[in-house]
């Protein structure tokens, strides 16, 4: 099996398309803003990804059917110019396998003429705020100015992890630029409330506008079917311990 | 050496041949139907499969003799469809590894025209029923017809991990289906009536009948050896300790 | 950088060679006893094996000169049959690992022309004993036989981890057959009295003669410097913990 | 993406090149060594790496611009030899990863005719000394009759980890020479006065002077920017540390 299988459903032609990344991180900000997104956009699937860099699971669906762990990517036909959301519910499972995942990205990025990328966070502080402010790091200073009218605050310091940093790290090395947007968060909670600070940011510099009725309802939601998905694999994990103790005989000085 | 070495033995003719996996999982649910099945049917081993990624370890058997640690395939000759038994003592020990081997255990699939898989596994729920149930999860909802008249139930949610869920997800992707039966078990004993009650949906579905009787005797000859193995091990694993010291030496902050 | 860089120093012309290993597991038995032998043979050197699958580490010698981790292939040429023997400071340090560095071993064994295995380790039983037993382990019934004579004690169960099984287990997937000596050991000390009890049954096996004076002193001294060494990269390790915090940034939902 | 990735930016004629390598470790004593070196020298940057072997991460720099995580490397121009300066945030974080960074720097430092080579560290005590020593450990012997006159303590024994130990030993197999200055320090504190023995030996090695005044300050402030850092980070790790509940659901049996 190749480490990242690309699977494309459909070759839509983009017009100067604006990639937005929401994979799982910090306070599920980032998730819960482009899955929000994606939906309120009813933007269409075009591409899957599965890989061996992703948990080696697959998920029972309401309707009893299963579903392989995977990212996903949408578009979505702009004014100005066209969107293409990623999503999944995990990141790459080993430090490499994030950088290659990245790159594979990347390379769907550049296959698309993707002009910019916007990656979607949170930004732990652990405190809770009313009023979350959206952080930016980009990757060549034009981009500040244009983002410090739409609210972004730029301030240095700090490391972004994950898919989030490399897209634009990784990318800067392939000359495609973007920026990183932060909403201030406690960290320990889902919050419904940072993704809406950063989705009011993201739509007024995309020039879009999105309905955030649901945003709330789907972060409760989505609180409720963790928890739910959570209890359910606490009793299978117990459940695997008895046998790991058969399993994993494997004596710790060979690993 | 190659990541998977598929070692075949004989090269059968196999008249519509489903695919029937149990590798150890929760409860050991899967494995000892499996097991028992292979006994039962007298099942003949056609292909085995060896790996590093598997525990890097021999045991040694009764007689004095090692062997290494592997996958075994078995046939049996059925009156509709043949039957192909997957089982062994490990799934693979890595997230990566379990997508490879599940890969190449798809590809041998693929190579003996199979026209189904079964899945066998185990549902941990904290609790110790007299009458498990048998929950179900299918690639197609067709399939869902088909299985609950032998009274499978299905109800969503949750995942399935290791290869009980990734031979149906990756299957699925190559146009493979087939479903898993999770026996309800409490996850903390091997279960040999949850691994009875599999079985008995399973033959249904199968239209094959298997004589039961041994297979609780079996179940405690396992939980027998595993404690005797594990007494065993658990001294191995204390001796290894002080040599631990020795050997991993390397500090932590370059892994 | 190959996985597994073979330096071939000498090419000898050996006559139906034995490969004997005595990597560091359990008790170091396997390791004292093989090293003496060499000591004791005066065997020479003419094969190193380097590897990324060793720790990243290099030895600071007495003379103030570095030495790359490694193993070492030395050959002793005797009546009936000549000896390799294979020693080593560690074992790969992770399951894949082993294999590959037992496949390469076997690679070694088989250009060599090398008839048969003998694999040395330890078999740890929490017991302290005046006269440890020997056990073994073997690819084929017939070497029971053979080997019972020498007052190796054969008893089924249990397993062999590491490359003292793997040599075996990969061996016998080649047709090279051999035997695995174990000798009983307390487990969490350094056990000359049960390297002395391997050897002394592995050279009747081998018709050789070696004198066994030095071997309990060289266990102390062996003990001594694993003590030497412990305390200066115990300290290494705290120094390295600091530097940690610093380093070892990365969130471990990415691990 | 390749396992490293080389940008050669310039590719200057050097004279008869030394490399000095000052990556992070035991109280970052070779890091703020080749660190300050690189300052006072005004060095310039010729070459970056990038690698899947550093952890997934990119900075935000003081101006709100991003860097991904690299190693650099800088020459100037001496009399006798001109120099070639190894700096980064980051040693690989596998041990295989540090035998392949090694041996790619060990390529470009052949590709550049690099005839000798220094790796910079730190000696960890677990006491403070007022007059830290400089230890040395050497590929040849020949070198300890040339350093013992510039200050340098030789005593056998212990280990050196990461890339000061490999690229000596890797370097030794290619037939490159060269050595390993360890400033004694306590370990558990980042060590200015550490470094700046090392520098004081090494540069009458090497025959040039640096000016020292700085080097304090700049540990210092290395200490404060780290305490910030550790701070944001520790807030987004525990911010991470709710996510993970949901992320890292892989049952350990299958790690």
């Amino acid at each position: 099996m190749e480490n990242v299988v690309v699977k494309i459903l459909k070759e839509p032609k983009l017009k100067n398309p604006i990639l937005v990344e929401g994979l799982p991180g910090i306070g599920l900000v980032g998730k819960l803003a482009a899955d929000h997104m994606l939906d309120e956009l009813k933007a269409k699937k075009f591409i899957e990804i599965y890989s061996p860099y992703l948990p080696p699971q697959v998920f029972i669906q309401d309707d009893g059917t299963i579903r392989l762990v995977n990212m996903e990517f949408h578009y979505w036909r702009g004014k100005k110019s066209d969107l293409i959301l990623l999503t999944g519910e995990f990141q790459g499972i080993t430090p490499d396998s994030q950088y290659q995942l990245s790159e594979k990205i990347l390379d769907i990025a550049e296959r698309f003429n993707v002009s910019k990328i916007f990656t979607l966070g949170g930004l732990g502080t652990g405190d809770i705020t009313t009023k979350p402010r959206v952080f930016g790091a980009v990757t060549k200073k034009e981009l500040i100015g244009e983002l410090e009218g739409s609210g972004i605050v730029f301030k240095g310091g700090g490391a972004i992890f994950g898919a989030s940093g490399l897209l634009l790290g990784l990318g800067l090395l392939r000359g495609i630029h973007g920026a990183c947007l932060m909403g201030e968060t406690h960290g320990q909670i889902i919050d419904a409330k940072s993704a809406e600070a950063v989705l009011r940011v993201l739509t007024r510099v995309l020039g879009i506008e999105i309905d955030m009725t649901k945003l709330a309802e789907k972060a409760k939601e989505t609180e409720k079917q963790i928890g739910k998905v959570s209890r359910v694999i606490s009793e299978q994990k117990k459940a695997l311990k008895r046998q790991q103790e058969f399993i994993d005989e494997t004596p710790s000085y060979i690993r």
